[in-house]
């Protein structure tokens, strides 16, 4: 089983409308809600692929009862913490005739300590059945700011590998506590490290505590830093879609191929369709399994630099 | 006691941004949610005259639930009628910088036919009790477009007065059934008539149905056509603000006056220092008791035409 850790759990709301008029009222066509937040992004591309997944981290109030709701609807096991505050939700405003979309992101509630207490409690208990923990998001207001660097550590006490997927304070403590990986994108790996290069930053993050870095491009693919080597990995063509979600499903296979030991070219070639297949699908957490299938053999892997001394 | 009916009653969540761009990303500062719909409005301001209302309506699912808990926060009585459906929530995004907001509204939920004659029952046993009936807002999908109508000639067979704050066919469907008073606003009334001419148009609904016909002509006031006389009232100066919920306030004065039988001019002359009122206060349902009180006797109240034959 794969533990996900999203302590910022969001209801995430989907509104069509045919045109957005700003600044003036608009008619809602049709509404979808799904649960949302990285991990379960990552929980939900696993379980897709046949794989044991379980969505932990805090829910509350109306909006975490009908994101519990649609986990079990989706067959996905969840040991949710329940906390007072509302579960925040973020509304997709999706402009029809346009193609693009507006979002409103409201900020999470507040985790009282004693919550954070009984989180680490609740890990506690979880863990020892795991075969890696995946730590994926931003940290809701009153969680420490450590919180990641202190969950990698309590991981690793009960043997589990733990791979994080953060940016800013939350991966900066994360990386003093040896993570097996970081994900960060090229966004947060340069504000991570203060370096344009993503190879030059990548390796500063491996030198920062970090057993393995993988970053994500975007349409470029990614980008790897290892003890064992550095690769550079890129889809046969970019894929015009719905990038959210891409960087949960690069998170999804970079974890199995840590849990399953696969090389890392394989691992990064996964990583890469899946992601390309999650760009192809409208939802995150979902993927597109027939641009998965055809992309994998068509990932082009190349080794950055020649391999440390290991 | 004064019965508010809102058939498609709303959680209205309002979403403070600092600056709203359309198809991007937008934090939310702040959110606040409560009851909503026209019939809620109403009921809000006769409490805060001190008057006894009881709201109702449908409500369901989380929203649903979220709007009866606020009710209750708020010492507002209700007899909402539970249904399977999810009650729709209307997202008011405020731009703190450009001072205005984009509205995204829901639909409603489909009433089944059974919840529409439950509904009929429960009106059934509410109605004795009540010195009027308010009858205000759209109609969900489901309920059958001669609502109004059929909810005029139900509070009639109890001797209760019944006042309309419709548009479109379900105040065309209202007008057949004698409501004691409707209030459409200008746009409604144009629409309603096909007459550019409000004063025309006001008399025409009254030789259509209606016992005594006010229009809402935004911050020109009211126009009233009746069967003791037409009168024009006007508040001294237009003021600025937010006009959601200003008809609703007056409709809330409106039905205080019939119910207490208080003479055209003076009840006019209260709807508009009402509706004044609820334009300088930030939400629907709230208004600003001391503009009201200021106003009150500020507001211009003319005969338009010599009464008609009684």
């Amino acid at each position: 089983m794969i533990l996900t850790v999203t302590l910022n759990t969001a209801l995430d709301v989907t509104y069509r409308v045919d045109r957005l008029r700003p600044h003036g009222s608009n008619r809602v066509r049709a509404k979808a809600e799904r649960a949302g937040g990285k991990g379960v992004n990552v929980a939900r591309v696993l379980r897709a692929l046949g794989r044991e997944a379980v969505v932990t981290g805090f829910a509350g109030g109306t909006a975490g009862a009908a994101l519990r709701r649609e986990l079990a609807e989706a067959g996905l096991p969840e040991r949710l913490l329940p906390i007072a505050g509302e579960t925040r939700r973020t509304v997709a405003v999706v402009d029809e005739s346009a193609g693009d979309t507006t979002l409103l992101l409201e900020p999470g509630p507040t985790v009282p300590a004693e919550d954070w207490e009984r989180m680490l409690h609740h890990l506690g208990r979880l863990l020892p059945g795991a075969a890696a923990v995946v730590l994926s998001g931003s940290l809701p207001p009153g969680v420490p700011e450590d919180a990641y660097g202190r969950l990698v550590r309590l991981a690793h006490d009960h043997g589990v590998p733990a791979v994080v997927d953060a940016d800013g304070a939350a991966l900066r403590a994360a990386l003093a506590a040896g993570p097996d990986l970081v994900k960060p994108n090229a966004d947060e790996l340069a504000a991570a490290t203060g370096l344009a290069d993503p190879a030059a930053a990548a390796a500063a993050l491996l030198d920062g505590g970090a057993a393995a870095v993988v970053a994500s491009l975007g349409p470029d693919g990614l980008i790897a830093s290892t003890p064992q080597g550095s690769w550079r990995a890129r889809p046969p063509r970019p894929l015009a879609g719905n990038p959210t979600g891409a960087g949960d499903a690069a998170v999804a296979a970079l974890t199995l191929g840590l849990v399953d030991a696969t090389p890392w070219p394989q691992r990064l070639a996964e990583a890469v369709a899946l992601s390309a297949a999650a760009v192809r699908a409208p939802l995150a957490g979902d993927f597109d399994p027939d641009v998965h299938r055809r992309l994998r053999p068509l990932v082009d892997v190349r080794p950055l630099h020649p391999p440390r001394s290991a």
